[in-house]
């Protein structure tokens, strides 16, 4: 009996972070959406205005994004008393309220190319939310973005910006968008995040290095394809002599910043630098080709409705929001010995 | 009492896994290092000569390689019975007899360029073993690649094979390195992974996604400082419809493959394949500088013992054993819905 | 300054289970209470309506019990699509309507006996949320008795069956409630619990064993402060020849049930039982001492508001609830086995 | 295929602890047994003869226990340098000498009444290692002392202290014993543990009370089936004014200790008090009947070999042991908050 209940589908984990752990629900066209932060200590101040300004980052609305515009309003629903956090989990919920279904109905049996469509409905034997992406919608990365504010605020003093350094592989970026908007296609593009104020030894040696949560964090941001550290992939056809960042004073200042500011998984005070390759939204609005699942056959079709041009122009926030969250959970871990 | 004790370091997290789970421990010069496999299911046939294969690939010994050669025999300390796993923990241990501590002495005051020495001494307030590394040490990857063989067996008839596509930024392998053995230096090198028969529906939406999780893992290889899936950092550059797979048939057969086999974070049903960046190795002959922690001033020193010109030629079999663990670890995740 | 805002409180825990993964959030008076229930297969048929009978199982209003009456009309936001689960995570919300927040300010200052309201007040120096013992208040209970609906469904053809045997160390419970209400004072309980059609094997040796995540969870809830498994405590003053269960047939089955259904931590086929002590209601309405934090001394003082009696009367569903979840996470992780 | 190999068996799962974790190993008739600590500060003197206690008082060999007599002496595989903690996994290894299997042999076929033969058989399809109880012994409980010899270390300046209250239902205690050995027979017992100077605010709120994670790890000594804290199972005829704790000082100092110490799941400053039951040792001399597992039919038989007549006389070591690796987790958990 169970066994038949079972072989329907599988379990799925949507926990990150051992000290600063979030657990994120929703889908893109049901109720709501949200995030809830547990670990988050207790006596920080924390107002829904302290979410506006990464909230709008995020949004979509200007040039080579989508023109779905959500009010994205915060509602706090546990956590939060008199203005400060208790020590309890804080729940931050977004309600839905222009999905428009009908726009994806065409999908239900024609996987759409590079999108999740066709694994989850083998996944999850079709029972999966197929509106909009259900829940490996984009738009739960509005919930990131939420933990994001909260996790910043743990983490001072250290800084973490995020920005995009080309799109299309131009870093005339208003001009290669421009030039998808008219072909009805997408563009990728190349972001990279700085990190300031990091103290030395954050991080664990082997399986919790920085690396290693950074880019398990990361790699939940839909359309992320890569991502390299200090040199990168560039280090791969450096010499040791070049690549060595000379260590020149007692408190770890290196003369160059090859590793990124890490070295053997660990923190070593001087910057975190890293850059992630997002690719080409997939819903583009010209014709495509696909395979109708019931039918079995090839394909025609053309996706409608509201999407993104260069969806790499609102993963900054994303991304910042994504080195916060992994950085709270380090910071938390690494308290007592600061 | 207890703050005094702990303020002197940090806890630190040795495991990885949530089905197949793996505790790592040891130091390049203690007595012994070791894996302890929990989650391995009873009843599959395990033989030391298992691991013969493997782990002479790891060795190193040829051309561009340290030549500390350590018989690296496993013990089989549990879980074993019969020839037969018991579902019980498995415990691999490898015993260290050629570990040469005079080589490092130097290093207790004097972090090298791109080494952990000087984050592990900050970290562990100048408790941690410096001897080769200590925990640190990349001869902890021996152990990977004991588990990884355990992970194969489980995974059939998933089959993985990572080659080292470029060494120094040159596909003439050999030549890059006899020019950096000649001049007391090394060179970074490009690993690619290809991993084939994998079913559709390994991995889980946002946190852990396929990517997720080896990149998660495949960061605790010293030495890794990148890793891009399917066309990664080429697809920033790309526009969607170059970019998006056409679905062939229903299988999920794709025509082409810039997704890496995976959507969503998802496996679909094509061959995954990602690409690592290996820094060149931080040990090198030649003259250096770096500070004196204890006299606060800058120093030239030489580094003796041996070492890899290239350590990209060793990571292949510690690629495909951390893929490996990593896909057993969603096999057993999924085991009831493929 | 990370150190100053983190030495105002610490962080905590909310979540349970590896497979079967809840999430718990809210505040006795806060705007709403919830739980994600995450690892819940796809494909699973779930109705609003599903939630009633154990819902009202649960509802004060009874003689002995608070009342407080609230709705409790469980909101499905999330991982529920065309009527069955989707594989996502499954978020219940219940909203908090009749919440009287008057009742409780005179606790600030002066912690009630047997309450969290001081370790609350230690813990998070200050800043919880004392509003009907905020995040420790019963009413998360209604939160867990949801979940294990969910997870009831899940682990058919198990069943679990708790009743109160005892109420004020009597059978005769009915008398001993009339008499602790006519004193304004409250009476504790003993509950049972039989599981019933349990497969062979659920359960880990050692760490996972069947009483320990058992207890782990039931522990959880408020008022509980013994468990006991099969003979119990009785055990203790046993011989073994009277304790062993004799094995009777090839399926398992014994002649006595002294175990409890299980062995070495493992479920051994036959009926699990356990019993629970459910200590009297902290909250009475009789003159009671305690001390002002504030002015450091002895004070008298009475609870107002709404209480329970007994609190034990409501304490079998929420068990069974208990039960239910720790089962389905043993379920999962056993699914290819059975 | 994978199917196939899984469908043998299931996955187990042998780690505790989310801060100071540990991972256990090993068999009773195995080369060795162990146990790996992750999460110990580093900087902490460790030598070999901190051990020799506690492992002394759980050694068998007085009255009432096996005559199977080990070295037990313990060997520090990793973790530790110049006679300090590093930071890294502390690896504790026991080889096991004075087994002897062949006094097992006969139990291939005919599980003994109260043991895990049977449910280890079928859990892992007749590959489980069934010498001495496998993976199930106790002796795997001498690792769980060396890791509490650590704990104890990390928590100072808490101190616990663990005693036999009853042997067979009676305080004298050595009367029961002797009168269990004549008649080949064994006892239960009763011990009871205190903990004294406690921090106020150890546990977290719901899944993780102090209560939750004590039982939860204590179940794992084999042979536990009940627990109780403060009054425990007389908390359940108790009135609420009889249990409730007055408050007598600022600093939590309570009139009576009802609560065992601990509030809402968390300590509050005072005594944590609780007892456990310990049922009768499952293996006596004496004539008892089974079933032959292969032929299907009911035999009689003795169990031969070397046994406790009272296990509970060596429990109190080993509660003492899960007791500080509990408070071990919570002590650095919530470092920054004392």
């Amino acid at each position: 009996m169970v066994l038949d209940l079972c072989s329907e589908g599988t379990i799925c984990m949507n926990q990150f972070g051992q000290f600063f752990r979030i657990t994120i629900y929703g889908e893109s066209h049901g109720n709501a959406i949200g995030i809830v932060v547990d670990g988050f200590p207790a006596g920080i101040f924390i107002d829904v205005s302290d979410f506006s300004e990464d909230i709008q980052r995020r949004k979509p609305g200007g040039i080579g994004t989508t023109n779905r515009v959500e009010e994205d309003v915060p509602i706090l629903l546990s956590g939060i008393f008199l203005g400060k956090s208790t020590g309890a989990p804080i729940h931050i919920q977004f309600q839905n309220k222009q999905a428009r279904s009908g726009d994806y109905e065409q999908q239900v049996n024609i996987p759409r190319p590079g999108h999740a469509d066709f694994v989850a409905y083998k996944k999850y034997k079709g029972s999966n939310d197929y509106r909009g992406g259900g829940h490996f919608s984009g738009r739960l990365t509005l919930a990131l973005v939420a933990a994001g504010v909260l996790a910043k605020k743990l983490i001072q003093p250290i800084l973490i910006h995020a920005t995009l350094l080309e799109a299309g592989g131009s870093r005339d970026i208003e001009a290669q968008i421009d030039r998808a908007l008219e072909n009805q296609n997408s563009i990728g593009g190349l972001v990279e995040c700085r990190i300031l104020n990091v103290p030395i030894g954050l991080g664990e040696p082997f399986f919790d290095s920085v690396e290693s949560k950074l880019s398990h964090l990361i790699f939940s941001i839909p359309a992320i394809k890569g991502i390299e550290f200090g040199s990168g992939f560039q280090a791969a056809s450096m010499r040791g002599s070049d690549h060595n960042d000379q260590i020149l004073k007692a408190d770890g200042t290196t003369l160059t910043n090859h590793a990124g500011g890490i070295n053997g998984g660990i923190s070593n005070g001087n910057e975190i630098i890293f850059r992630v390759a997002v690719k080409p939204t997939s819903s583009i609005g010209s014709m495509q080709e696909s395979i109708n699942l019931k039918e079995e056959q090839v394909v025609k079709f053309q996706i409608k409705g509201r999407h993104d041009a260069c969806i790499a122009l609102r993963v900054p926030v994303i991304l910042e929001a994504c080195a916060a969250i992994v950085l709270a959970d380090f910071v938390l871990q690494n308290k007592a010995s600061i």
